[in-house]
C-alpha cells in the first residue's frame, strides 16, 4: 500500500510547492523519475533560444513512460529570456512550466543586471548560482545538456 | 585466452555492423571500449565545425591503447553538415565514419527541415531525438563533450 | 590526529607542485575537495570569457566550505586567452590561478597555432590534449560545464 500511494503523494507535495520555492527544495518527484535532465542556457537571443523548448519537448515526449524531470538553469545573457517584458516568449515558457519544467534563475546574474523577482515571469524559480546549480545537479545523478549554439 | 581474442572479436563484430542500422543497436564493441564519448554538434557552420575532427582524432589517438568509442550526435544546424551536398566536409566525415565514428542525425531535425535519408551521406546513422540520444548515452556512461564554439 | 593534519598537508604539497607540471599529476588537493569541477573554454574572444571568472568565482565561494577544486581547459580559440600578450585577462587570470584553479592549455592547439610555452602566461599548466583532459576529468568524476556562450 505505501508504494501505491508514494507517486500519488508525490505529485500532490511537488504541486502543492509555490512558484518561487528554491529548485533546492521544489522537485520531490524528481526522485520517482527515471531520467533527470538539466539544461544550461546562458547564450543570448536567438543562440538556441526556440531550439531549448524542442529539446525539452523531445525529452519528455519520448521518456514519458519512464518518467522525467527536466530543469533550465538560465544564467548570463539566458536570464534575459525570462524577463516578463520579453512576450515572445511568454507563452512557451509558461506552457514548459505547466508541464512541470524547472524555470531556473540565477540570482547571481539578476544581482549583476539588476534584475528584481518582481521582473521576471511569475513562474520562475531562483538558485543562488546557475553554475552551482548545475553542479549540484550534476552531482546528484542528473544528465547535463548545453542549450545554445 | 579469451582476453587476448576480445578485441579482436569486438572489432570484426563492429566491422560487420551496417552502416544504416540504429545507433542503438550498432556499437557492439562499445561495451568493450575503455572510454566512451558522445559530441553535441548543434552549432551552425563554421562554429566549431572544423574543431571537432580535431577533437575526435586527439581522443581517438591517446586512448586508443585503452579502447575508444565516439559519437557525433548532430542536431538543429549542426544537422546541415551531414547534407550530401555539403561536399566540403565529406571527406572529413567519411574518413571518421571509416575509423569507427557513429555519425547519429536527429530525426527531429530531419522533420523539421524537410531533410530525408537520401539527402544524408550514406554513412549518417539516425536517431530519434539528438538530445534524448545524448541523454542515453551518459546515462549508460559515456562521457559528454559540448562542441561548438 | 592525522586527520586533522591531513588538508593541511594537501595545501602545503599542492603549493610545490611547480607551475608547468602536467595537471594529471599536479592536483593532491583534488582528492580531499568534495566538488570537483572542470570548465571548456574553446570560445573566441568575448563569448563567455568574462563570465567564466564569475562562473568559477560563485563555485569557489559557494563550495568553499565542502572544498572545491576548479580547471579551466584552454584550446581552439579559447587558448588565445593565456597568450601574455593578452594582458586584458592577465590580471583575473592570476588571480585564478593563485586561488588554486587550474589553467589548463592544450598542446594540440598550441601547436596548431605556433604558440610556445613561452608565450603562454607563466602561471598556466599544460594537457596533451584539451578534450582528451575533459574526458579524464569527467571519467574521474568531475563535473562538466561548458564555457563560452
Amino acid at each position: 500500500m505505501k508504494n501505491a500511494f508514494l507517486p500519488m503523494i508525490a505529485v500532490m507535495v511537488a504541486a502543492a510547492v509555490p512558484a518561487f520555492s528554491q529548485t533546492q527544495q521544489a522537485p520531490n518527484d524528481a526522485k520517482a523519475a527515471k531520467h533527470k535532465v538539466v539544461f544550461q542556457l546562458n547564450a543570448p537571443k536567438p543562440s538556441g533560444w526556440d531550439q531549448i523548448f524542442h529539446n525539452v519537448e523531445n525529452v519528455q515526449k519520448i521518456f514519458a513512460a519512464d518518467g522525467v524531470q527536466v530543469e533550465i538553469v538560465f544564467f548570463g545573457q539566458g536570464l534575459t529570456m525570462l524577463l516578463k517584458k520579453n512576450d515572445e516568449y511568454a507563452e512557451r515558457l509558461k506552457e514548459a512550466a505547466d508541464k512541470g519544467v524547472i524555470i531556473a534563475a540565477c540570482q547571481n546574474t539578476m544581482r549583476a543586471m539588476k534584475v528584481t523577482t518582481a521582473d521576471l515571469f511569475p513562474f520562475a524559480t531562483q538558485v543562488d548560482s546557475g553554475v552551482a546549480e548545475l553542479v549540484r545537479k550534476q552531482e546528484a545523478g542528473w544528465v547535463y545538456i548545453k542549450g545554445g549554439e
